[in-house]
């Protein structure tokens, strides 16, 4: 029996897992409106220059700056209005000496002009004509060149890369892209992640169940799980305790999808069962028979056809935890990510002491809670059979290796979860 | 012109619009298995308790305790083993005096049992037989009554509060609720959010901007930011700066949809022109000109038929600031969660100086990197029109209210965003 031969801290257990995967990022083109969440392949460059032209950043009047030097409250500079810029048009006549041209915020800029002059530092000089042009301006204060103006590039230049390849998408790279005119981006494809549960005391959620039996959450956990990092889970459902239809199962799901994933079972004929199965798959098989953390120290990793394969703890608790601290970042990984998008970590004051052995690397389930003295992180104790364990958590407290525990009042960093 | 006659600063600004929002939270029934990330109406209640039979959390033997009180390595207990529970089935016998029955990690403890005794702390008298009922063990240590034993209702009671309403759902909760055989609950509608870009000068993503034109970003960030809070970004496309063109999007887009977002453009022409639409589409219109915060002073916010409306500047970094203070909660809001999940925030130590002006809330992009003395927050200074300045941040630093700015070094809340 090969329990526990093998047993890693969570740090290492990752760096073996990762060392094995050998399929590659496989990609597509996406449509970038609908690329949010998603991971790019490549670094993008810019087409173009953005601005593409020089803008206003303010409404005014378009000048050339060394027209309006020494203009004060007192000493106005008189400069004559020729024309108005309209929004979304060329500004066709530049700008002569001693002249100006209405400029509205983001506006483009006439030839010859290099600077705007806010309109609250001018006042016309006759206020009952303010529609024909041309038309003179009193100009209170002097502006310097390029004053409230953007640069042609000053956004980027073109030719620069804008986003990495490797790159998490959020809101805003979706508009850095779009103001590019990239319209399609090459994106890792969503890894397909199969999660097969076992055991003959499992039923699905919508079942009435018999004495004995309990219904099948770790699958929906784990799927919500894959979610939240950018898989697609593929459910294969409950399979029975058999060798020869989990090793079938297993197979089919290898062969199909990018990551496995087995709820493993908790009792040990079971999870012999599942390593069995793991073994058969092909090479290298099973890396490691367990994770020197708590909850889930019989988390089974292991690679064949140079895909992940998980198994998982019966408990609900030390199922979802260990997903977080294995399969989470393995998703992200199958995507190119070679660390996953910095997560909700809050700081806070635990409110009780929290023991730990040496050698293990802890994850405890709390609650947040605002309190004078900042946020108060509560631990909740509680077995890891009991999934409302973690419906009443916030978030998980890390216990790092070798801390040998925690005290009331210490800072502790909080993963949401 | 209505022009800032009345600003306020954030979290007074956000009280304001959401006493005026009367839109009453629109539920539907949902499958627990797909509302991850959906927010709950109304309280569940455990229908049954969890577990709902005792479990064992061993593999081992189901006993009566009194029968192993005083088993130690010297003086073993021995007892008879009866029988074997298999999983997924009822324990049929009870246990008799000095009796014991198989049982597996997570099967049912037969009736008269009260507690199990792992399996490495016995031994089988006579090896060789292993598999033909009776047979005779030796136990080497005591338990107490209920070691290794779930009891019925140990992690919920029948009728228990287990999810309240206004909830978030996580993977755990679905977990929990489908434990319970809830297959369907009741949670909060999407919110329906209309997103109008206004503009002579802007042109779709996809089109070749001439001169003096740009792309719409604004619509598909603010379309992000509103997927990443749970509502559905309904896209009005580009309305030109005509007044009757923009109240007649304005009118069906309300009628239509929970919120309304109006990209107002930065020039004041325009901005009054988004004003006076947002007047008149009912009672009691704009509630605010301003906000105190930078970038983004020139926000409205208003509401009308009960509905929110938000006008944002048309600068694209102010824009998604101010959706992130303002869009993002109220949208949270409209299905019925007081206050957006905890973010993310990391807290991270400036590298820099950051001017701010008393009575004014600051949102400064940072860049964060990991460093000797911990994480560093790297301010990255842009002009709010730029919006790779978005791009290259990871998070935004929260200049409070009145704090004259923060010194390098000092330890600061970042927004992850």
């Amino acid at each position: 029996m090969p329990e526990f031969f093998n047993v890693l801290p969570p740090d290492e257990a990752r760096r073996l897992l990762f060392e094995h995967i050998t399929l590659p990022v496989r990609s597509e083109m996406w449509p970038t409106v609908d690329s949010l969440g998603r991971v790019t392949v490549e670094p993008t460059f810019a087409p173009q220059a953005l601005p593409s032209f020089r803008r206003s950043t303010m409404d005014g009047y378009a000048v050339r700056a060394e027209d309006t030097y020494g203009a004060s409250e007192t000493l106005p500079v008189v400069l004559t209005v020729m024309s108005e810029v309209e929004m979304g048009k060329a500004s066709l006549f530049p700008i002569g000496k001693y002249s100006a041209a209405v400029v509205h915020t983001g506006g483009m800029i006439p030839d010859v002009a290099d600077a705007v002059v806010q309109i609250e530092h001018t006042q016309q000089v006759d206020p009952a004509n303010s529609i024909r042009f041309p038309f003179e301006i009193e100009v209170f204060k002097a502006v310097a060149v390029g004053q409230n103006v953007l640069q042609v590039g000053e956004d980027v230049e073109q030719g620069t890369q804008v986003i990495p390849g490797r790159h998490y998408l959020r809101a805003q790279d979706l508009g850095g892209l779009l103001a590019l005119g990239i319209t399609e981006i090459m994106v890792a494809r969503r890894p397909r992640v199969a999660i097969i549960a076992t055991g003959d005391e499992v039923v699905e959620p919508g079942a009435d169940p018999g004495p004995g039996e309990i219904r099948d959450i770790n699958s929906y956990t784990v799927a919500g799980q894959t979610r939240n990092a950018g898989g697609i889970p593929m459910l294969f459902g409950i399979i029975p305790d058999n060798f020869a239809v989990l090793k079938e199962a297993a197979e089919k799901a290898i062969e199909e999808n990018d990551m496995v994933v087995m709820s493993a079972g908790s009792s040990v004929s079971v999870r012999d069962m599942t390593v069995k199965v793991m073994e058969e798959l092909g090479e290298p098989g099973v890396l490691l028979h367990g994770v020197a953390t708590r909850p889930g120290k019989p988390t089974i990793i292991g690679v064949a056809a140079g895909k992940p394969l998980i198994g998982l703890p019966g408990n609900p608790v030390s199922a979802m935890i260990q997903f977080f601290m294995f399969g989470t970042p393995t998703i992200y990984r199958l995507q190119g990510l070679l660390r996953p998008p910095r997560q909700g970590i809050v700081w806070a004051r635990i409110s009780a002491n929290i023991a730990s052995e040496s050698g293990r690397e802890d994850y405890v389930p709390a609650k947040l809670e605002d309190s004078v003295e900042g946020l108060m992180a509560k631990p909740v104790f509680g077995k890891s059979n009991l999934i409302y364990t973690l419906v009443n958590a916030d978030g998980l407290i890390k216990v790092p290796l070798n801390s040998g525990g925690l005290e009331a009042g210490d800072w502790v960093e909080v993963h949401l979860f």
